[in-house]
């Protein structure tokens, strides 16, 4: 049975059109805000950003805080091999049904924190991608439907100890590991995500260059297959695969997924204290 | 680094020795209560069951309650293939690490719950297994302190769409569809896991019948492997892997786990609405 919770419809969003969602720290406050590129400032909200946004009047300029991951989703669901160059790269086929993984919640970092570099790998690989934030609670979401549910989009990079990928069966440890899920810079709600250009760097080198365009499985076809089985709640995200080009981090890195029309998702790799 | 939270250290549990805690609904509210199972009464407590066990004096009849699932995780870490005759029963060997996985929030249910047969699959079987509760946040626990963060013991069944987890490479649909983790009735604080009866039945008739002490990796070893990568939360659950004797289930069936010491968690097969 489809099931779309009817709560705060959106859009409309108040009076606001392009919109960039971001969470941060201010003054020891965690606070959903909206960022404006331009003036580099964010206006804070008030609660949570599913419903009509309630701007509470207060803007700051973003050197002032810190921005966290956008979300905290209660799950990731993440997709393998949705791109057939970085399928075929590590000698896979591209799998006749999507290959789906959970990452948990406490591999999730935000844009201004560190990836630790865990003690039982010794291939940590980055892996950039478009995630998806899904806005509402829904299951069983028609294609019709997607767009309905769909809270926007930001950049994530899909950390992977890939040693460890390959000697487990299962990929918990793997892709699962603190740190290993970056999120950021903030959600892009105002965004066509057919043909975005999608790119890594490592210390300001190209290493990943695609294009969403290149998914062997669009979003709506994920979020149709990922919902026929459970229930996604606002705030979880999909991982949409990444495109060939993937390869090893190391201590000091600075590693940077940039997605077309969202922006720069940052982060260095350090030891693990 | 080790890690572990020294927030509220237990036991001591104030005078309270042998604990069941529970999770109900009462008139419309969701409270964690003690249970006395000679009584046939839970003893309500103020907030959540982590630190000191705080008793409000409200003490009501089982029957006036409904139970929900003891837990509701950010996480499910999950192990396959850790009983050798479960593992050879479906052609598998046991896997040389611990092959870890995860069952998201969105699928867990309590003992009063049905589990929903979902449309995409025609072959969800069950798997009874003994679940750990962690008790505080932690990373890195070395066997020494492994005891110290675990809260205790519940029963699951680590529900499978055996037919989708043979056609998908991870398994994030065949064992994270809503209503595959059914856990309860109750956590059972006061418990030696090392040699305890798991069995399981459906409509009376017995199927599955191991011993913890037949795990290929104990508690202790699963804890440590999967700490080692990332941090647990207080309320996330560990499954134990589920000894030989798997099989379907049908609209209809009423499924029951019973782990020694601990109690019946049973449900009831239904078609997903």
């Amino acid at each position: 049975m489809v099931v779309i919770h009817p709560f705060h419809p959106f859009p409309p969003r108040g009076d606001v059109r392009t919109v960039r969602i971001a969470r941060y720290t201010h003054e020891g406050e965690v606070t959903f805000g909206v960022v404006d590129a331009q003036a580099e400032t964010v206006a804070a909200l008030a609660g949570h950003p599913f419903g009509e946004l309630q701007p509470t009047g207060v803007v700051l300029p973003l050197s002032d805080v810190r921005l966290l991951s956008p979300m905290l989703p209660s799950k990731i669901v993440a997709v393998g091999r949705n791109y057939a160059a970085h399928a075929a790269e590590l000698g896979n086929e591209v799998p006749e049904a999507p290959l789906t993984f959970f990452k948990p919640s406490t591999a999730v970092i935000g844009p201004t924190e560190n990836i630790a570099y865990p003690p039982f790998s010794s291939d940590v690989q980055y892996e950039a991608e478009l995630a998806v934030v899904i806005g509402r609670m829904c299951r069983e979401v028609p294609h019709s439907r997607v767009n309905d549910v769909i809270l926007g989009y930001t950049c994530a990079n899909d950390v992977t100890a890939r040693d460890v990928q390959q000697r487990e069966g299962q990929w918990a440890r793997a892709k699962g590991f603190d740190t290993a899920c970056p999120l950021g810079p903030w959600i892009e709600t105002d965004l066509d995500p057919a043909d975005l250009a999608i790119t890594c760097t490592v210390n300001g080198e190209l290493r990943q260059a695609g294009r969403t365009s290149q998914m062997v499985r669009s979003i709506a076809d994920l979020i149709v297959h990922i919902s026929d089985a459970m229930t996604l709640l606002p705030g979880d995200v999909i991982l949409t695969g990444t495109p060939a080009g993937v390869g090893p981090l190391a201590v000091g890195d600075e590693v940077a997924v940039t997605v077309e029309g969202i922006g720069t998702l940052s982060n260095r790799v350090v030891k693990r204290g």
